[in-house]
Formats: structure tokens, sequence, C-alpha cells
């Protein structure tokens, strides 16, 4: 019996392209002892996968001819060791593949919340991403302004939903007039603005009128060096990603560091969520607390069909996606 | 009676010269209610000075026709004020002048220590911005390795002493073979890299063989750029200074910022010296016993002549200083 995989053809040196990509078929994997075979349900679709195509960041570099990686949640189909049985539900480090082999000890089982897809939004990595780096790097304080790019992203939506919840003013930044429109009437920002517009700086300014305290930071570049401008002193800038960089041959630094970090005493700290692990708890019970309470709502983007997870990932990179992205390779089990 | 005094002529745009400055004659001036006459004895001159005429900071700008602020030790001469009497020793925000008048509750009067030099040095603003920077920032644990450009500097010196005191390894980055020379055999720090070595990243992959945990900053720019390669995770960068950037019309920023950061989850944190004052008393108490017990040596470099305040400010943009840089205007008073 075979399988359909998503193989990278070639790394990509500028954009990514689906050129970079080929859909094939192989063997379906036999687990060896302590593994198990899963079935792939659900893949989640970062813009940190692009970065993976760049070189060895915090976890291996992904070469020409490796299938894709991929956080997904999978479903226990063989198990060859006792962690684990036919029908758990985990996470795992899995590939763009209908089917894989992991060793069981690197799976994670998953309680049993449906739909899944929430455990890939706001109970998983992009609901716990925001959590963490909001609550834990950036520790904004009531009444403070909390300024996020990728507004409508998958962790920047929550970021600013958090930032609400807890009493800061929200302003987000994402890219033309009808996602701005959305971020602030679906998510409830008190204001979000398109760094497209010319007039972006001055627009900042004036949705900013106290400066800003936290800056939850996805993008780097650009909009950075700008938001550096008006930063407040002892302001905290929650590294979280610069996919402004990621797709680029060319980077540029924002020209003002580490000028800014130094006039202002700025504190800049990068994390990744697994930094926080031993928060997870935590953040999970905040975040079923306000979406229960209705203060954090959950928007996921779902694509449909392992051969359409190229184009998922180019178009995230394009800004194409409202909330979470993923791809639905099976559909939940019962 | 007139005083001498250093005006601005000319704001820079590029590189300060000397014709940026006009040394003139001025009354000497008259202290009103809560003000005192001070003569000026030593004068700090710093990287800084130069950001300052750049635009408003953490302190006011420096304007076209103003006397050139700076940080001084000086004797009072008269005063109007019932919190200081004539012969005190004070520090103030002086300007570049014989004497200059000050509302007394703006000046520190300090400890009868002698050399007064030293008070701009070990005990001084020197010494205790390596010491907060380094201790309150970066925060190294014994075993851990320090780097530190600008390492013949005023500021860079103590930092790597300071390391090496507390049990790290402490690595230098100076700007030619001979700077780096006097730093190791001087300031005993493990090795010290020249900048402008076309080797340099290399020579500073072999002198960091752990990487680097803690990376005090004085310079911005390139240098950064290439030490962000070589940080440890969850490495601290403590930003103190941009001298590279100071002097030029059009900065470059690092082009793995904020990539870097994310990546290796750094802190860069910038700071100033004031920031700690509550913890002046303990920096000073730390340093004294460590000059006592010969584990830091005081190198200052004093130039002689308000006039020659200008090119002291202007060499020490270009490196030319080995220690804590200042002019002498008037002689220690007994």
């Amino acid at each position: 019996m075979t399988i359909r995989q998503v193989i990278v053809q070639e790394l990509p040196k500028g954009e990514l392209t689906p050129a970079h990509f080929a859909l094939g078929e192989t063997e379906t994997p036999v687990p060896g002892h302590g593994e198990v075979l899963l079935r792939t349900i659900l893949m989640s679709i970062d813009a940190a996968n692009r970065s993976w195509m760049q070189g060895a960041t915090y976890r291996e570099a992904v070469n020409a001819g490796d299938a894709m990686p991929t956080y997904a949640i999978c479903e226990v189909v063989e198990s060859k060791s006792t962690r684990l049985k036919a029908g758990d539900i985990v996470a795992a480090e899995a590939t763009w593949s209908d089917m894989v082999v992991c060793p069981a000890r690197q799976c994670q089982k998953l309680p049993p919340v449906r739909p899944l897809s929430h455990l890939l939004s706001a109970y998983g990595i992009a609901g716990k991403t925001a959590f963490h780096g909001l609550i834990g790097v950036g520790r904004p304080v009531p009444g403070e302004t909390v300024l996020v790019s990728a507004a409508a992203g998958s962790v920047g939506g929550y970021v600013g939903q958090i930032a609400k919840a807890i009493g800061c003013r929200a302003v987000g930044i994402a890219g033309g007039p009808e996602k701005c429109d959305w971020v602030k009437a679906e998510m409830g920002f008190d204001d979000c603005l398109d760094y497209r517009d010319p007039g972006f700086f001055k627009a900042l300014r004036a949705a900013c009128p106290d400066g800003v305290d936290v800056y939850f930071d996805n993008v780097g570049g650009e909009i950075l060096e700008k938001v550096l401008f008006q930063m407040n002193e002892r302001g905290r800038i929650v590294c979280c990603g610069a996919i402004s960089q990621y797709d680029s041959t060319a980077p540029t630094g924002p020209r003002n560091l580490p000028g800014m970090v130094v006039v202002k005493r700025l504190r800049m700290e990068g994390f990744i969520v697994m930094d926080f692990a031993h928060e997870d708890a935590k953040a999970i019970r905040a975040m079923q607390n306000w979406v229960t309470e209705g203060k954090v709502r959950v928007f996921e983007d779902v694509v449909v069909g392992l051969e359409n997870a190229p184009q998922a990932l180019i178009g995230l990179l394009n800004g194409d996606n409202r909330g979470k992205r993923m791809v639905r390779v099976a559909p939940d089990p019962e």
C-alpha cells in the first residue's frame, strides 16, 4: 500500500513557489519497536516552516529530497509501544504525508477536545505562543498599550484579544484595509493599521497616543524600524518572528538597532513556545476561560487536502490567511 | 571678569571635526537664589556626547550656539544655597567652560576621594556603567564567556576585569593589534580580538570555544552582526552604546536582527547608568574591594586643557583613548 507525500524538491533561494515542492507516492512506512504509525489529521502551517528551509534554527535544517516537516495532530493507527494505543490522538513532528512513523516517546498525547482544530489554534501553538510571548515575555500591565504585527495571523489575533482581556489597549498592524477592518470588527482590537498605507507612520502615532509599551513583533524589518521610534522608555519587544525576512535573499536590519534599544532602555527578547512548556497548563486554562467568557474568539483558516499544503504555506507567507492556518488531511475521528 | 567656553558652532551632519566647535570668552556667570557657581576641574569625555548632537535622547538635544554640555567634577566657588558651601566638590551637568552656574539641587556632593579623577573612572560613570550593565543587565554566572567591544575604552576595560573577578572568561574586541595587546597584558583579559583584522570572525570563534553568553555591546553595527552568530541560546546582549553609528549620516542595522534574537532566544536590553542609581553604593563598594585586591586596575587617559576638549572627543570617537578619557580644566584642590 502507498501513501501520498509532499517532498521539498529544491531549497528556495528567494521567494517560495510551488515548484519547490513535488507530490509523490511512497510505501506506507512500518513502525519498529517503540514506534507508532500515525495518520495525519491536521497539519499546522506556520511562517516558521519557511525559516526551517534557510538552515538550522532551533531544529535541523530541511534539505532537498526531504518530506516537508510539520507539526501535526495525528491518530495512532498501529502501535509498537506500550506508551500509546491505536485510536489515541497525539501531537507529533510529522511530515506533509498521509502517514508517518514516529518514536512513541516523541508523541504528545492530546486531551479529548473537539474539534481537534482547536488544539492547533486557541489551545495549540498559536494560542500558547500568544499567551507565553505576551504574558511571559512582554509582561504588560493594565492600561499599557500593546501593539502587534501580523494581527490577522494566527498568533497576532490572540495577542490583541488577550491584551484586551487583561485591560490593555490593543493596536494591530496588518496588510490592507480589508484585513484591518476584520481585525477591528471581528477581533475587537482598539485599532488596526495598514502597513502598506503611505500614511502608516502617522497613523501609528495617532493610534498610540501614549506610545507603545509592548510590541509583539512577528515581522521584523521595516515595520520594526518604524515601531522603534514609537516605543516608550523601558518598553518591551517580544521577538516572536521575522516573517518579512524569511522569504528573502538579502535580509535588512532595522537601521535604528541597537541605537534605540540603548536610548530608550528597551528590552528585546526572543522566545519559542517550547521554552514555556512548563506553563502550558496555565496558558490553556486561561485561554479556555476567556473563550468561555466570550473575551477571546477562535478563528481558524482550514485548507482541505494534503496536495494543497504548498499553496497554503506560500499564501501564508504572502499574508492571505485570517486566523490560524492549517491543512486538513483526514477528518476528525468519531 | 571673563571665562573661556567651547561652543557648538554647527551641528555635525557626518564626521565630527574641530570646525564644529569654537573657543570663546564670556562673562563669568552669576548664581541666583538656590544656585551655585562652580569651577570645572575634570570633564568626562564620552561617546555619548556625540549622540547628544544627533537629537533628543534621554536628555535634551544640543543645538548650534550652545556651550557643549558635559558631565563634570567641579568645586563650589560661591553658593546661594544652604545645600552647598564654597569648597565642596560636586558632580554636575556642566558645560565645556571654566565656570558654570547650576541649581544646587542638581549637584551631587562627592565623597573625599583623591585623585578626583577616580570619581570619573573606577568609581565614576565608567566603573558604574560597567558594573551595572554587566551585573545588573547581563547577569553572567561564573564559567560563562563575557565578550565586550571597545575593550580598551573606559567602560569596556572594567567590564572585562569585573568578568574575570567574578570567574568568567573575558574576551575583548578592540581596534588594532597594539590596543589588543594592551588589553591582554595590562587588563588581564583572556583574549582580545582586532575587529579590523580580515580574520576577525574566525578569531572570534576560536577565542570563544564555548560560544558567547554575555555580549556587552558598546559599538552596534557590523561587529554586533558578527557577534550575533556566536551567541549561545539564551544569551544576553547588554546594549550600552552604538559608537559605530553615532558619527554617521547613514546608520546601518545588523541584518540578522531581530532574526537571531528569535532563533537563539536572546535578550537584548538597553540601560543607562542612572537607571541603577539606587545600586550605586553597592557598585562602588565592589569596585573599591576589587581595586584594593588588585583584581581591577584603574586606567585613565587625561587630556589637559579646556581648549583641547574638541580634539579629545574627536579622538575618542576614532578610538585613540586607553581607559577613561577626561579633560582636566583645573588642578585638584588641596
